[in-house]
C-alpha cells in the first residue's frame, strides 16, 4: 500500500477502506508518512469529504493510536459529556455534581485551556490545594465513592489526533466537519465513556457559526457513537453571546457554585439541566428528559448537587471553606465599571470579543508558558435582551494591578462587544436543537 | 504574510496576488515554507484550479527561482519547442537542423531521460565523441556561427519547480493543468527563448489521454506565453501510437537522419514538418505556414538540413562518419522478430507498452543510475491501418546478450500492444489541433 495512491483515491471521491485508513493513521503516528502526504490527504477529505464508515474507522485508529482508558471497574454505565467550545463555559463544574448525585458514574478527563480563559482543570485549580492529578486507582475509587471526579489528562492519549490536528492547524484543513467529528470523539472514545452527550455550540462565539453547519457536525458526531456502539446525543446550543455572566476562572467556579445553590443564571442553569437529563437518560437513571429534569431538579434544591461538589473538593484536597464563602476564593484588586454609552436594549455581545478582554486581564493563556491569573475576568451585567440606559454598566471587570496596562483595550473591547439597538429585543432561545440517533429535533 | 492565509485563500477559491504568490515560490524554494504547507496549497489548486494571471505569476517566479539563460549575444529570434513527452518522440533531432538550415537560431538546452528511452541529450551521445557539454561561450558562439546547438542543462535552473514537482508526484497534485502548464513554462523562459512551439500529445501513450485535455493544456501554456511576453502556439499531435517506427536511443537517430534524407516514416516527417513551419513563422522567417512549409522543404530536398545536422555533429565532437554510414552507430548483437498471431488490419498499438519493453532491453533508465544501452530498442514493423498476415513481422526487438533475461517479457508485451482488427481500419490523423493566442482550431 502507498500513501500517494490513497491521498488519489480520496481525492477522486473514492471511499477508502478500513485497512487503507488504518494505514495511513499509524503510518502518520509512526512516522513512515510524511507531514507533507498527510496534509495533501486532509486537504482532499476537505474537499470531498468522508462516508459515515470512514469517518467511524478514522476515529477508531485515532482512539487505539495511543493509551486507552479502561473505566470497566468503576461501577454502572459512564457517561461523558463533552462541549465544542465557547466563552464563559462553565457547565461540566455544574454537570459533573448534578448528575453524580443522581447516580449517574463521573470519570472526567479535562483539559487545560488554551485561549480566552483557562479549560475545567485551570478552572477547579482557583479552589486552593484542589489537585487534578490523582493516580488511576485514585481516580477509579474516588469515582466508585462518591460517584464523581475531575482530573487533568496524563499519559500518552491519541497521538495521532494530536498530530494531525496540530498539521491541520497550519494547512487550512480545520474546517472539515468529518475530521473535526473525529478527533472530538476519537479522545471521547480513548477516555473510556460508554455514552456520550455532546454540547454542539452555535454562533458568534462558537467554532460553528451556523446552526445548519452545527447540525451537520453534531450529525457527524452521532454517527461516529452510533457507528461504535457508543449512545451518543448532541445538543445545539446558543453562542451568540458568553454562557452566564462569569468569564474567567474563579468567576466561573463562583457562578457554577451558585448555579447549584439555585441561585445562578437562568441561561445557565438551563443548560446545565438539559444536558444533565440527556446523560440521566443514556446513564440509564431515569427513563425520559421530563423524568430526569425532575430528578435533577429536586438535586439542586435539596442541596445534593452542591454536597457533591464539596465532596470532590475535599476527596481531591481543596478547601471546601471557598466553596461554603465565596469570598475566600481569588479576588482582583481592582474593579473596573464599563459603562454604556448609548441607551436601548442589548442586542448583541459578541463571545469571542469578551473572550479576548477576559485574556488580555491575565484569565487565559495566549502561549503554553502563561501563568493564568485566577482572578482576573470579566463580569457581565447585560445579557441580549436587557435594558440599558446611558452610564449604567454593562459589564465589570476584575484584574490584579500587573495587568492594569491592559485595562484601557479591555474595556473599549467590552464596550464595543455590546450592540446596543434603540427597539426592544427578543431574548435568544438556549437550546436549537437536539441530534440523536433517530433524527434531528429542531426546536 | 502567512502561508496559511495563502492556502485557505485558494482553498475558498480566491485568487492569490503575484505578491502572494511569490511569497509562496521564494518561501517555499528557500526552505521557510514546509512541504507540509505546499502539498496542502498544491492540492487545493487541484480542486480550485488558477487564473490566467496566477498561473502566468507562478510560472514566472519559478522561472526567477533559479539561473535565468540570457540569450541576447545570440543573433534574432530564438524559437525553443517543448513536446509533453511520448514513446518514440525524436521529432527535436530532426527539427534543430530543419529550422537552423532556414536561418532560425536554434540554442536548444535539452534533458536526459527517466523511462521509456533516453532523453534528446542521451539519444545523440549515441554519435561517439559527441559532447553536450559545453561552456556557456562556445554554446553561444556555435549557434551564432552555424545556428544550431543542443547541450545538457547546466547550472541551476528553475529549482522551485523541481522542488514542487517532485512534492506533487509523491502528493497526488500532478494532475492539475495549470500547475503542469506552469512548470513546463518556467522551464522554457528560464532557457531564455523569444518564442515557443509546444507539441502536446494526445492519446493512450501520452500524459493526457482526451482530446479535451489535451487541448485544455495546451490553452493553458499558450496563455502563459502571452501573459508573459513570450508568442507562443501549441500543435496538438497524436500519441495514441508511437511516433515513427524506431524506439531506443542509436534508432531513433538513424530514423531521424533518415528523415532529414526525405527517407524517414511519413508521420515524422508530417509532424515535423507541422512543427517546423510554426517556428519558421514565430522566427520572422516565414509569413504562414504555406511559405514556411515549401522552404522546409526545399531544405530536406537540397541536403541542407543533413548538412546542418553533420555541422552540429562536426562542432560538438561527433563522428560524422556515423551520420554518412548509419551502420556505423551502436548496433545490437540480438534481433529478435515479433510475429502477427492473426491476420486482419493493426486497430491499436498500446505507445506504453512498446516503451516499457523497449526499457526492459535497456533502451532507458529505471531509476537515476540505470546506464542505458545505446543500441536497444523496437523498431516497429507495423503501424495503425496496416494490413497483416499471421507470421507477419510486427516488429523487431534489438538487444544485447546482457538483457537477454528480459526478451520474453519485452516480446510478449509487444505482441499483447497490438490490437489487430479483422475489418480495415482508417489512419489515425497525425495532428488534431492548433491552439495559438488567437484561439483554438480543430482539424
Amino acid at each position: 500500500m502507498r500513501a500517494v495512491d490513497l491521498i488519489r483515491k480520496k481525492r477522486d471521491g473514492l471511499e477508502l477502506s478500513n485497512e487503507e485508513i488504518g494505514f495511513l493513521v499509524k503510518g502518520y503516528s509512526e512516522g513512515d508518512i510524511p507531514d507533507y502526504q498527510m496534509s495533501a490527504w486532509a486537504m482532499a477529505v476537505y474537499y470531498q469529504g468522508m462516508s459515515a464508515r470512514e469517518t467511524a474507522d478514522l476515529t477508531l485508529h485515532m482512539a487505539a493510536s495511543g493509551d486507552m482508558v479502561d473505566l470497566s471497574s468503576i461501577h454502572g454505565i459512564k457517561v461523558d459529556k463533552h462541549s465544542t467550545g465557547g466563552v464563559g463555559d462553565k457547565a461540566t463544574i455544574v454537570l459533573g455534581p448534578l448528575v453524580a448525585a443522581a447516580g449517574v458514574p463521573v470519570a472526567k478527563m479535562s483539559g487545560r485551556g488554551l485561549g480566552h480563559t483557562g479549560g475545567t482543570i485551570d478552572k477547579l485549580e482557583a479552589i486552593s490545594g484542589f489537585s487534578v492529578e490523582l493516580g488511576k486507582e485514585q481516580f477509579f475509587n474516588q469515582v466508585n465513592d462518591i460517584g464523581l471526579a475531575v482530573v487533568g489528562q496524563s499519559g500518552n492519549m491519541t497521538p495521532a489526533d494530536k498530530k494531525l490536528y496540530g498539521l491541520r492547524d497550519v494547512t487550512a484543513t480545520v474546517d472539515s466537519i468529518p475530521l473535526i467529528a473525529s478527533s472530538v470523539m476519537s479522545k471521547k472514545i480513548a477516555a473510556g465513556a460508554d455514552a456520550i452527550v455532546l454540547d454542539v455550540k452555535t454562533g458568534s462565539g462558537a467554532f460553528m457559526k451556523t446552526l445548519d453547519d452545527s447540525i451537520r457536525l453534531a450529525s457527524a458526531m452521532v454517527d461516529i457513537g452510533t457507528q461504535v456502539g457508543r449512545s451518543t446525543v448532541a445538543v445545539i446550543s446558543d453562542m451568540d453571546q458568553p454562557l452566564g455572566h462569569a468569564i474567567g476562572n474563579a468567576l466561573e467556579i463562583k457562578e457554577a457554585v451558585a448555579t447549584l445553590r439555585g441561585e445562578g443564571p437562568s441561561d445557565l442553569q438551563e443548560v446545565c439541566l438539559i444536558l444533565a437529563s440527556h446523560m440521566l437518560v443514556l446513564g440509564g437513571k431515569a427513563e425520559s428528559e421530563t423524568e430526569a429534569r425532575m430528578i435533577l431538579k429536586e438535586k439542586l434544591e435539596s442541596g445534593a448537587a452542591l454536597d457533591k461538589l464539596m465532596a470532590m473538593v475535599a476527596a481531591q484536597g481543596g478547601d471546601i471553606a471557598q466553596i461554603k464563602d465565596l469570598a475566600l476564593l481569588p479576588q482582583a484588586e481592582i474593579l473596573v465599571e464599563v459603562k454604556s454609552v448609548s441607551s436601548g436594549y442589548i442586542e448583541s455581545i459578541q463571545a469571542e470579543e469578551i473572550g479576548i478582554a477576559a485574556m488580555i486581564l491575565g484569565a487565559g493563556r495566549e502561549n503554553k508558558n502563561s501563568v493564568i491569573d485566577l482572578a482576573a475576568g470579566v463580569d457581565l451585567r447585560k445579557k441580549i435582551g436587557d435594558s440599558v440606559t446611558i452610564g449604567e454598566t454593562l459589564a465589570v471587570l476584575h484584574l490584579n494591578k500587573e495587568h492594569e496596562s491592559g485595562q484601557e483595550e479591555a474595556v473599549n473591547r467590552v464596550r464595543e462587544a455590546y450592540g446596543i439597538s434603540s427597539e426592544k429585543v427578543q431574548r435568544r432561545p438556549l437550546v436549537f436543537a437536539l441530534v440523536t440517533p433517530e433524527g434531528i429535533k429542531r426546536f
